[in-house]
């Protein structure tokens, strides 16, 4: 276990999958851990699954994590800058500009509070959904201000840093404006798509297939936790979707005219640009940047796979992630193993010695 | 192996990823497959292989499968009828009203012709691409027309059935519309989103998360081949964004007045129609209908996972898909395994009885 460079314990207010997996994440390395939440229910579940224990009278915490939804966020901050005046404060809520001018408006002493926005989430929420390593190479932005120094700021990138986060700073603006183009817009427009499937005939909506999918799986998203979202980020998400809907008319008017001259030449440049956006997102999709992976030739028969997982555990190399993939017919299946990048070029050798063919 | 009901030899024009799996599935049917295509290259490597013949002077196809890009669809199909004056032709384009159109303009024996299309396909095309079982458990649709007897039409049912193709008969119109919305709008959308990546700040686009991914998945399709669709359905296309950007201008005039009495409702309805619409999309997403799954926990430690991959095979069954997740700090890891749903009760009872823990 690597030591903590945080000293005094962390209390957590809110104990949903953020919460959560901040509570497990500081107990794996040692750090005390109080937690609160609103719900008895799942303050006990948060504490049995061992994210922390329940609060008592005399705590002294040196950092307070709140971890509650946006539209409480403010009033949850001031509350607890209030009732531990020694305690630095900060939030995990996605907008980042409204809750610090509330806090201000509210006379809160915004010297012990910084703001941050973690960039981690799962389909499903609630302490049960929490996980130890939700945050491991995930960026999560600090939305530094002017009214707090340097040093009192630290103890928020000692939390992020021994929770594997990814530190970016940025202004309360900039983090706004940038989620509101990678998070918020996708939402309304992923909302918007999957909205006319809701008057269309069944035939039709039983011809959806992975394309749909994929465009429309955050339209199943809470509405009352979007709600909070956009209203409290409306401006950015607004002038983004104007831009979007400028882009949308001129399509649609080339679709109305498919014959006219330019017509495909119009079409060909909106899906290029298209493509050229895709590009811009860092990362392969669908792919774990933490391990590197290997892909393995396996003859379709029960034994052979239970083999290769047997020679991997042999050669000492923990698997970090397996997907086995092979068509019904086909005599050959492909085995995705996934393993730390370090022990990447020694599992391949061994496994060549043994005989097996390395697809990728 | 079980027969095919085809009796002659199906001639398959063009191998692409479609071209080559249709070869593929009809060759392990026992099916005599003749393969034709513009590109010596691609041909020789999809009779490498295995997915048929090529072509020699004096073949009688029963039937033809032309699975070229759409806009030279309905001219291959001109050709091919043309050519085999008693075979049966098809396609698996992605519009069907358009080439129909196209060979009754060129005066074309329509009465020969039913087009099709298969809801199937893959990220990569080309023929290596190509998959025996791409189509099994797929809507395939079947846009009958007047000019065609249904005792003619019968070879195409038992292609798709044969191919393990899941038969929907549609018009050609209904078809056109339906795949507008759950295909042509959504990649409009997609890529229209991606499009307001291009000049965003990298600070910006290094926050994106797992939701714009899946958004913009396939805005990195190939600008080429979508021109052709857009513009072979540009109506249905066209009337479907226009009810979307309706909805896009309320909901922009919403966000741009948050304040406003009504406004969170507002949102909250446009949300709520996503989750509606969303819901209407049939099967799990990501999860393979053909098979049943079963989550077994295993201790994270290299050994497990092959036990009980050599128990399964002890208990003399296949797997037929499998992934491992785990966090890195967690002492277990959920495999979750995929096997023919008539054998998940017995499995289920027979790792039960060897000690191992089923979490769903």
């Amino acid at each position: 276990m690597v030591e903590s460079r945080l000293t005094g314990p962390v209390r957590v207010v809110g104990v949903g999958l953020l919460g959560t997996s901040i509570g497990l994440g500081l107990r794996a390395r040692g750090v005390e851990v109080i937690l609160a939440d609103a719900s008895p229910t799942h303050l006990s579940i948060a504490v049995d699954y061992g994210a922390g224990r329940i609060a008592v009278e005399g705590d002294e915490p040196q950092l307070i994590v709140v971890c509650v939804p946006p539209d409480v966020t403010a009033r949850v901050v001031a509350a607890e800058l209030e009732a531990f005046p020694r305690a630095i404060v900060t939030d995990v809520a996605s907008v980042k500009l409204a809750p610090l001018h509330e806090l201000r408006a509210a006379g809160a002493d915004v010297s012990r509070y910084v703001g941050t926005h973690p960039m981690a989430g799962a389909e499903r929420g609630g302490p049960l959904s929490g996980r130890v390593d939700l945050f491991v190479g995930r960026p999560w932005v600090v939305t530094a201000h002017d009214g707090i120094s340097y040093q009192r700021g630290s103890v928020i990138d000692d939390l992020i840093l021994d929770l594997g986060g990814s530190l970016v700073e940025m202004t309360p603006e900039a983090h706004d404006r940038s989620v509101a183009l990678v998070s918020h817009v996708p939402q309304v427009i992923s909302s918007l798509m999957a909205r006319r499937l809701v008057d269309a005939p069944g035939a039709a909506v039983n011809l959806a297939g992975q394309g749909l999918r994929d465009v429309t799986r955050i339209a199943a998203s809470d509405p009352e936790l979007w709600v909070q979202i956009l209203g409290a980020n409306a401006a950015p998400v607004a002038s983004i979707l104007r831009l979007f809907s400028q882009d949308l008319e001129r399509m649609i008017e080339t679709l109305e005219a498919p014959e006219a001259v330019g017509a495909s030449r119009r079409l060909a440049e909106e899906l290029a640009g298209g493509n050229a956006g895709v590009a811009r997102i860092p990362g392969k999709h669908g792919v774990d940047r933490r391990y590197a992976q290997l892909v393995v030739m396996v003859d379709d028969s029960p034994g052979e796979l239970a083999r290769l997982l047997a020679e991997i555990g042999e050669a000492g190399v923990n698997l970090e992630d397996l997907r086995l993939e092979h068509s019904p017919g086909a005599q050959i299946g492909f085995a995705d193993i996934s393993v730390l990048p370090e022990q990447l070029g020694y599992l391949v050798e061994f496994l060549r010695a043994r005989g097996w063919r390395i697809a990728g």
